[in-house]
């Protein structure tokens, strides 16, 4: 195992009926800005449930924070946060409006301009505090430092991540789901498989732990993840979803161990290009990274093949082969179609991805560092 | 799945080398204690580790915590810290040494007696901040808001719990350990098996990535146990145990499910009237906990039988008992005795065993809340 730091502060609120204890995790005296989406938390009683958890508190509200939340967008939130001297951010939405929101609690205090963050790295050394109220499992986003936003003005989708944009609680009540879209159930479940997989499909290192916990959390997703599409209401099938989107990407799994993270590199610039949802991409991609990379990644994709898809018959090859096909099948089977063809995208993209990965220096992906151009065109041309 | 609410801020710096990062854990201005045991640290080199990484810091020292640490011992660094003004806490040493350092930490700006907070539960409300430096991977005191205490006057060993008393910090380094007696690994194994049992070994609540967390953390043990005894400075080995006893109990694997705790209140009472290792009591009394209480426990009994043990054959009675015999013989393999008779006790014990479970309000025990002097009385009585 490798030495790590692992620090999550994030207290989390599971199940019915937490939003009505919000009020008692943020100050008293706070001033609040709501922070949403397209508006559906107003069809599906989530905001009424807010807004009453916050009765008789300072509150302000910004709708309209887009799937792949754009700078643009959130430049306002900025603007209107420092205007109005917010001191507390509550996102309520799914991991876009989270990282939307962490972007723009990061963003008010900066000085100079906040792209620079991710564009150029620049250190987050102050952030307004925020709070997440989650409906929609997918991203993570609700328990852990990551954010990734879009410039629209040049089709850039970056990542930044910071202890400072840690949430300082997010509420998971797995009813709020209830009402979501098949479309946008299947995306988590790929979504939150993808972030287990770049975690731990790499190469062993003698972590038996964080191997069973990635293990756990796939076979949990792959039991599940089709019961809840089947019955949306079905509560403990929602939940177990939820909280294993959480356990997906709240850090856990992954101290001491590789991480790859080249198939979530690669299907940003297909997102910023084309505009697929951000899980289309990684169901087109990780199927193919995991066959390009499978020499490199042979000894863990045979435990995977044996502890989460049961396979135990033929050679070491059609082990392999198949637990890559059986990925591929179940990303079909929750409704996310896996080629780009599907999209109606064609490999004329690839130059235009390689390009804007090498644009953001990301020409040496993976956990060996060794997915460079080349690498990323033999996997996109098995996209097809 | 229940609801739950989680929260965990312990930071986790974990392998090789890691003591040296401490001062940047610390307030730079902070009057410091280093706790420790019996003097161990000082004859395997964790001290000057500690003192090295500490230099220049305005440093006080109180030595001399047992195990299952005295109330009558910890008062006086009590005394000790309100007379020097400290205001940081370093606890350098093994389960018994944290726990001590968290009751310092909540008694010294406790108003009246702090044993008032084991024994009649006075809330704390303020504390002392603390960090961990661990030596001894079994109890989970090092991520999580537990401290068990013994006063010796009575000969009474109580609990209290306060998420104020969370380490800042704790250390991880498995060479730390590595000069640890078989005696010490051996009770570490059975007492992190043990804390997974009692929040796994229950009734199911439909919550699988909780019961295969559970088992990963079980298989952990199985494997890497024997391992280390084996071979004390084979670093991986150590590494997996080290970091499997602190998910062990880190509040994690009990999120949403009923837990049980008989088996530790019981093993308390033994530990406090014969002076019991606390791991020998978890080791007499869980696979006679788990046999008298089997009908309520069947299904968890079925599943883990399968899962953790591979127990497929034979009838559902047939499983249960060799899923329980594993039990007994895996505690005894790693060399810790399963037997009152094994350590001189005799079932004259039951008695004065209830008496003090009666004495502590502990009459309804479990996770049914079943357990009550009858069902003690049978357990031990299948001890001898």
């Amino acid at each position: 195992m490798e030495n790590f730091s692992f620090y999550n502060p994030v207290k989390i609120l599971f199940g019915k009926g937490q939003i009505a204890n919000i009020g008692a995790e943020i100050p008293v005296d706070a001033k609040i800005l709501i922070t949403y989406g397209g508006g559906s938390i107003k069809a599906n009683g989530v905001y009424d449930q807010v807004k009453s958890a916050l009765a008789g508190r300072n509150v302000l509200e910004f709708g309209g924070i887009e799937p792949n939340p754009h700078l643009e967008t959130l430049m306002k939130a900025v603007e209107l946060v420092r205007q109005e001297g917010v001191d507390f951010l509550l996102a309520v939405g799914g991991g876009s409006v989270a990282d939307g929101t962490k972007f723009i609690a990061a963003a008010v205090p900066f000085e100079g301009d906040p792209w620079d963050i991710l564009a150029k790295g620049a250190p987050v050394s102050k952030a307004v505090p925020l709070g997440v109220v989650l409906t929609l499992p997918a991203t993570g986003s609700e328990m852990n430092v990551n954010s990734v936003v879009t410039k629209w003005e040049t089709q850039e989708k970056l990542y930044f991540g910071s202890p400072l944009v840690l949430p300082r609680f997010s509420v998971l009540d797995p009813e709020t789901t209830f009402s979501l879209p098949p479309r946008q159930i299947g995306n988590g479940i790929v979504d939150a498989f993808t972030h287990v997989m770049e975690q731990y499909l790499t190469y062993p290192v003698n972590a038996p732990l964080q191997d069973r916990m990635a293990e756990g959390i796939l076979q949990t997703l792959i039991e599940e993840g089709p019961k809840t599409l089947a019955n949306p209401t079905d509560y403990d099938a929602r939940a177990n979803f939820m909280w294993a989107a959480t356990m997906a990407l709240n850090g856990l799994i992954g101290v001491g161990v590789p991480q790859d993270w080249a198939t979530h590199m690669i299907g940003h610039e297909l997102t910023a290009l084309h505009g697929l949802d951000h899980a289309q991409t990684l169901a087109i991609v990780l199927p193919n990274t995991l066959f390009v990379k499978r020499d490199r990644k042979w000894q863990k994709l045979l435990q995977y093949a044996e502890r989460v898809w049961g396979i135990v018959e033929g050679t070491e090859e059609e082990r392999v082969k198949e637990a890559i096909t059986k990925t591929r099948n179940f990303f079909e089977s929750v409704g996310v179609r896996t080629r780009l063809s599907d999209y109606g995208v064609g490999l004329e993209t690839i130059p235009a991805v390689i390009k804007n990965l090498e644009k953001h220096g990301m020409t040496a992906l993976g956990e060996n560092k060794d997915v460079n151009p080349e690498t990323v065109e033999q996997i996109l041309a098995l996209c097809a």
